[in-house]
């Protein structure tokens, strides 16, 4: 039937269902995608298992889903910039109003951006999906639509290695060979970091991590001392890393990040722990060692597929599971078992190519 | 007697004492100073009463004093932007080894840095000095010797203010209205900071700061919540401020610091607290405030002369003391006790001006 | 009558007229402003003069006027910042796309936006004028409408000094004491620059800018050899500049400006001359002096904001001349000739008040 | 015989010797280098040729050559980081005075610093030679003399590329595709640039631009339009780029450097042509497009062995010619015939190889 739109819907914490949606109509500075492919990332699992994450909390239903690619079906009046046909990747955050923050070129931080499966605003894991035609950024050819639904979390860490400020031999510590790791290890690379340290507790991780480039991996284990790791990091690197990207959220993985870090260098948080988090704030302060966080990304679909068409970075690899969209909810069930690295859903019933 | 060179030693911790020292001589690139006036730093009487900072331990006898200025006696072979009878401000840090941190324009992160009077490097106050002629600055004839002692701590809050990125229109806390919160305070005004907010216990110290431009004074009590006292200060601004400035060192404060600071913000540490602190370092992490220490500072005493010459700040009410050198000692205990904001050493028997 | 919009017209070349339009109706996402005061720029009279400023032509009837202030009458149905009564200053720009200028925070740059006054749109030389909402800026109690119009010129100098990199002790050079020349060395000063050295033709200019700040005058004669002129200002500053902002567009003084800047400074070009310029970029180059113009500015109104609130600077003494809108001709005729600084046209029959 | 030192002299305009010279001592700060191989530089030729550039004049003999490696053979006093045996990387250009300049970390600009062969300062063009040892660094096993001696052309395009700001997703133009063009080319594309045009008159070099990663090249012919070269870049692209590196110094070249760069983006002028150049200044100033030089570079060695260590870069296809140190005459004239692209001089007779 035509109208179906199956749809992936978060009814509240731990009651995940498959349903149908009426198809939307997009605005005149809309389009009408449907949908090719979209990620799992860990925050949706989050969502389903939790209900909430931080202030946002989960009170109707929610279409799950912020890591996506799709082909234009409709476009609305004022859409100049794209037609139907055209194969797009969904930048998921459209902030709503001009503030100072979109005004200065951080819409990241507008407080009321809308989100893709953020509460309470709709994702896209369903089968079409109508989105702000602006933050539909259009695929060239030689860029599949997988590659296009990866641009999400490529994003975290372009943004990511943009605050740390990596540029030509930057060396490098990552904390976490978890997808997030991972991708900021590949932009690390395609950035010109030299040499790049990566830990992880999985040694099954920090392998997939040596085959995107990594120079050194480093299994850790619950308890090891941080000043020791960060001891063992400067070792391997025969200097302190200039930068560290902490990608675990994990108290003691911060203490390491701080205490690894060489003077002058910067720290960026990726991954979120507990609200309340005691590090060596001393140690990086009296060594101008700079602690930055991110909040999602602004300004990288465009840089994302200017890299992807030259093929300087191959993402491929991350994806390791498919599923079509029917099989939803046992693709979200292998993304909570931290089975492979990134389980992708396919919308489209008559294509479910990469 | 020509040869007397009335030095402040410390011989260990809380043994201070006045004492001949010889008069040294310049080596080829350095000058002799008979020093003018010191002021006396909350560091200073740390070593005093504790014998230590942090990692830098007091071994042997070592001469106090760092914020110093003086008139050039003697001139080093090889010294040629100075000639006997300049006024001169010392900077106390003089990287000893051409590192990367030296060749980047970041010497003050130099590890093997000389620095007056953190063992085991001596410091000025005394009658004669020598000193790296690169780091003595000709003072213009408007500009006294207190004023070119001053430029010491005034350097701090330069740092401060140009690591945080205070411009145009800056809106910013200050955490703590001692001798360093002021120094902050004053530079941040002459770089364009439209609203201060200042936080102290002391009610005394915020008059002060008040007379010195702050717009908003908050007098807080040890156990105001740290989220609440963050609110009012919003309340006051009618808007979070872009910059915070920490300067207690203080736990609590450290957490309002983060708390207050609008989104996209800066939060820079220049307290020194314990070692390990616990804050919400999501909070910031998320809302991509970040965090950035300073370490003394560097590249500061020309900009610090040019403001002095122009007239753009007025420092001189922060002297609130003085004493001459044979009393010293008096001199400590009188900052000890925290009176007034600062004390100088007058080292010149002959001109005890300011 | 109550539906009289008196305007300033722009029919052609040479042909201003005071005309009746009919009073707008605001957008969902606009205000109608009660137009108060409107400052002539030069712009304004170039347009009029000449019909066209490089490639924006007047093919059409269009009003003049872009420095301007109201008070809001009619909000429109989406507005949620403003409200009828408020007093605001209006940003002319306004971007129409949300390109990758503008969502990088450069919107001054996007091809397509919309500005007063600026063929074909429409200024705001006006009894009642409608303009986007989220650039309109509301002015605190103690802020004037005439120093809310004063904003626009007064942003010029903000968006070139930050340009610019002007901070705390910065020297400088600012060729040309015009009102852009001016209202560049009120931002400077507030920014912390010791030393300002301005030059012009007319001492008369010369002198206002004295009376607002400049440490040096220099009056310069057509001919005068800018390899001269450099080292003149050197001699002055007992160094040179670390940047110069040229408002004159003149190429000998870009040339002098080139010459005049220290290694690694900054060039800003603000005035704009022929397309084509006989430069020595080659001493700029190779020692590293960048050159930087600027295109209007952006994101300046909330720090001007703030700057005139706290009363950081003063531009009231810039407005020499007053008309009411009906005497626009007058007005326009008073800054042709170059007669003082700038002229105010007020809209308000009600309120001519400053 | 020990003690020859075999060297390159130039005696003045046209008159290069091979002759022996006294092999140097070292100071407590310095090593002395056993050369192994020497690059010929386009300087080099041109002081050969013309006995200055621009206000650097001949006036008496001196050693040619600055694009160097050694092994260390004896070390000073004072040295610390080096020891007999180190293979190591010249960079040539050693400040004298800790001035400004040197303090705030950009050295290139001292104009007291020592650099080889500029005279009067002998270069390392010889068997043994003596230089700072701060200035000497390391080479890792893995990196070949020869990769030491071309980091000083490598230098020149880090330099450029990060004055540029060339990051990740970077569209660039490079205009010449000489041997700086080329290191520009390679460190571009190790910086993330998706992708470069690059031009030339030759097809030979744009051939080798090619094999080392251009994306597109661009033949272009003496007389074509700067606005028509400027557009097929824009055509090639789907966009003009953001950046542009003009490496020839050619008028027309900057003009269309110029016209080529989008909006808010960068010029950076790596080549030097006549002191005057006529260029359309307007046209970037209004787009805010910035117009940087450089000055040979800073801080470049470290990150450059980085990136030969860790393979990011391949710089020895750039090697087309080699002759051992008593050939120096037919290796000039071979550079002076434009044969190839970097002609390397072998100065250990006991070790010719790369």
């Amino acid at each position: 039937m035509a109208q179906e739109n199956l749809s992936v819907v978060l009814h509240s914490k731990g009651d995940l269902r498959l349903e149908n949606r009426p198809i939307p109509e997009p605005e005149p500075n809309e389009v009408l995608l449907q949908m090719h492919s979209v990620g799992i990332c860990g925050s949706d699992v989050h969502y389903w298992q939790n209900g909430r994450i931080g202030d946002f909390v989960l009170k109707k239903p929610m279409i799950l889903g912020h890591e996506a690619s799709g082909r234009v079906v409709k476009v609305g009046a004022a859409v100049k910039h794209l037609k139907v046909g055209d194969r797009v990747a969904v930048e998921p955050g459209v902030p709503r109003d001009m503030d100072e923050f979109f005004k200065n070129g951080r819409y990241n931080l507008s407080p009321t951006i809308f989100f893709c499966a953020t509460p309470p605003d709709d994702g896209n894991l369903c089968r079409y999906y109508t989105h702000s035609a602006n933050f539909c950024y259009k695929l060239p050819d030689n860029v599949t639509f997988e590659e296009g639904a990866l641009i999400e979390p490529l994003s975290v860490g372009i943004h990511a290695c943009r605050r740390a400020g990596v540029t030509l031999g930057s060396s490098m510590l990552i904390c976490g060979a978890g997808p997030i790791g991972l991708v900021c290890l590949v932009v690390a690379k395609a950035m010109g970091a030299s040499q790049v340290v990566i830990t992880d507790l999985s040694s099954e991780r920090l392998a997939m991590a040596k085959e995107l480039g990594a120079d050194f991996q480093v299994t850790v284990t619950r308890g090891d001392a941080p000043q020791q790791l960060a001891q063992n990091v400067a070792d391997m690197l025969d200097a302190q890393p200039h930068i560290t990207i902490e990608c675990t959220g994990v108290e003691s993985s911060i203490q390491t990040a701080i205490y690894a870090t060489r003077s002058g260098g910067v720290v960026v948080l990726v991954g979120l722990g507990s609200e309340m988090a005691t590090v060596p704030l001393i140690n990086a302060a009296v060594r101008e060692v700079d602690i930055r966080g991110v909040f999602r990304y602004c300004n990288t679909w465009p840089m994302a597929i200017a890299m992807l068409a030259s093929g300087k970075v191959n993402v491929k690899p991350l994806v390791t599971h498919r599923f079509p969209l029917e099989q939803a909810v046992q693709a979200f069930e292998t993304t909570r078992q931290g089975l492979g690295i990134k389980v992708m859903l396919k919308c489209d019933q008559t294509d479910q190519k990469p």
